[in-house]
């Protein structure tokens, strides 16, 4: 059996394309002293991996051309060198787009299949899920009876940061692209109103769902969606930022006007907070969050949703969806 | 003896010109009941004045056509038909751009002529230093070693920002216009550094006099000083946004690229906080403020500069020279 992984075949310009990945075949490495061997069980695909495709500085180290694709990944020990890990364990680790790969123990973190399913630790009980803790707690700070605005919502950070702000007390309005996303948003997650970004009176929409205006945005989409509700936004508004994945694979800052100006202008009029994160910075809530998710999960108070690839091979199309919104839920790639 | 007044004639469309303002006499007030008569000693002149000449919405109402200018003011009361205040005390008020204005004493404030120059109470312990001190110290949240960048920093917001900051141990680069601003921030506010921002090599210039990035912005002018700024920005840089005089003219956005796209981006990579903040949310704060300025003050640890301008005739165009840079420390006219 080989490790069959995709590497980074060149650079996209602009959105990725199949021809910017390539699959092979390698041998199984081999676990040297105080190493694993990993076998993959789900590969997560998140939108932060079109960051590391480029070779630009960011928070990211860049994927080198030839490389293989970086991500995280819930895997079991199949060999071990090392004496903190049996063979049959499960664990959180960062194998990459590929079916084995060895660790030396640093970073992984063994799982517990009877506390939930383990695919879980790449969602909602994992990096989107804690990004949705801190970027609405932390940073949006909500308050009972205060609106709540969060896109790319039927999504794993979306969905769980409106429901975290729904159990806050929160009017939370979800917006996500098409019918059956957001009928899922209000009818599962309980979410106040539920606006399709693609309609053409979306702005209007948005105004209409959210009378007394905006005081939390969880800015996880830029691009036409940050447009309409930047208008919107109240005094003293909290604008959590975590992503634009509208404006991902830009490569040059688009055509004018520079709306640049008047939204400094209105940070000062409307005293509004933006904040960038990186959850990487926030590991230290993790226990917090773990219990306060694990909790309101167990409670039935909290849902999240899958959707789930079938076969390694199907990532770079998966992943390219992701970035168009295709996918509905974690979008986790179960690799064996 | 009239009560001599400068009125708005008519909307700016754009930059203010002498022709939007009228002067003309009126008959001075009677205080009713429970009113007092103040007669102007000083009237502040600042950036703010220029959005109430605009009819839009903003954080100030509007200055009516035909209105008297508003503004803050140290005024003398001359007649007084209220217990609380005595013929010949020194108030700081809003009588606006006139001689003469009643009160019903709400929101006067006396002043002790004999504790500070009574024109300081518009300046470095008034608006323009409460402004700096929340902005510095709250918003900023300054630590030694770090690098603190503040623009119009020959203003009385600025120059007192930089100092705060210096004495909380940061390394201050001062942005002025001209080289006798610059000298001034170097050689008597004992700034690191100071940049004419109309050097055609600004941008260079200030990537050289911060070699370890920026980690406190001060955004009071907008434009192309925060371009020039905004690369060098650190990760968990803080940006206080109070002000954009160099945008307070433009009646629409301006051509692009539309900056606003990378300024998302980078906000979230470089975890970046923006925070707008209006100085009357933060009045609670004056206590603590006169404190520490006016010890800071008193001590000789922190300076301040008057522009001085002799008469209210000449309001207008000292105005239209502050949007322009022309005042040299706080602009104050002198009334009477």
């Amino acid at each position: 059996m080989p490790n069959h992984r995709v590497l980074l075949a060149s650079r996209p310009n602009g959105a990725p394309t199949l021809e910017n990945f390539r699959i092979e075949d390698a041998p199984i490495p081999t676990p040297g002293p105080g190493e694993v061997l990993l076998q993959t069980l789900y590969l997560s695909l998140d939108p932060y991996m079109r960051g590391r495709m480029n070779d630009g500085p960011s928070y990211v180290a860049p994927v080198p051309i030839g490389g293989v694709m970086g991500g995280g990944t819930v895997a079991k020990v199949i060999a071990s060198n090392n004496e903190r890990f049996a063979v049959g364990d499960v664990v959180l680790s960062s194998c990459g787009w590929q079916t084995h790969a060895v660790s030396d123990g640093k970073g992984l973190r063994k799982l517990d299949p009877a506390a939930a399913p383990v695919s879980t630790a790449l969602g909602v009980l994992g990096m989107p899920g804690l990004t949705a803790y801190v970027g609405t707690l932390e940073i949006g700070e909500p308050k009972p009876g205060e609106t709540f605005v969060v896109a790319a919502a039927a999504g794993p950070v979306g969905a769980t940061a409106g429901q975290i702000a729904k159990l806050k007390g929160c009017r939370v309005v979800g917006i996500a692209g098409g019918a059956e996303k957001c009928a899922y948003l209000r009818e599962e997650l309980g979410f106040d109103a539920a606006l399709d970004h693609r309609a053409a009176d979306f702005p209007a929409q948005l105004k209409a769902a959210c009378p007394e205006g905006v005081d939390i945005y969880f800015e996880n989409v830029g691009g036409p969606v940050l447009h309409a509700v930047w208008p919107l936004l109240n005094n003293f508004a909290r604008v959590p930022v975590c992503g634009m994945i509208a404006n991902i694979n830009l490569t040059e800052s688009p055509a004018g006007p520079d709306r640049s100006v008047r939204m400094i202008r209105d940070i000062i009029i409307k005293r509004l907070t933006l904040r960038g994160f990186i959850i990487s910075d926030h590991m230290s809530q993790t226990r917090d969050f773990a219990r306060d998710v694990g909790g309101w999960i167990a409670e039935g108070r909290l849902r999240y949703k899958e959707d789930i690839v079938a076969g390694l091979d199907a990532a770079p199309e998966a992943f390219i969806g992701l970035l168009q919104g295709r996918n509905f839920g974690k979008l986790i790639v179960q690799v064996s």
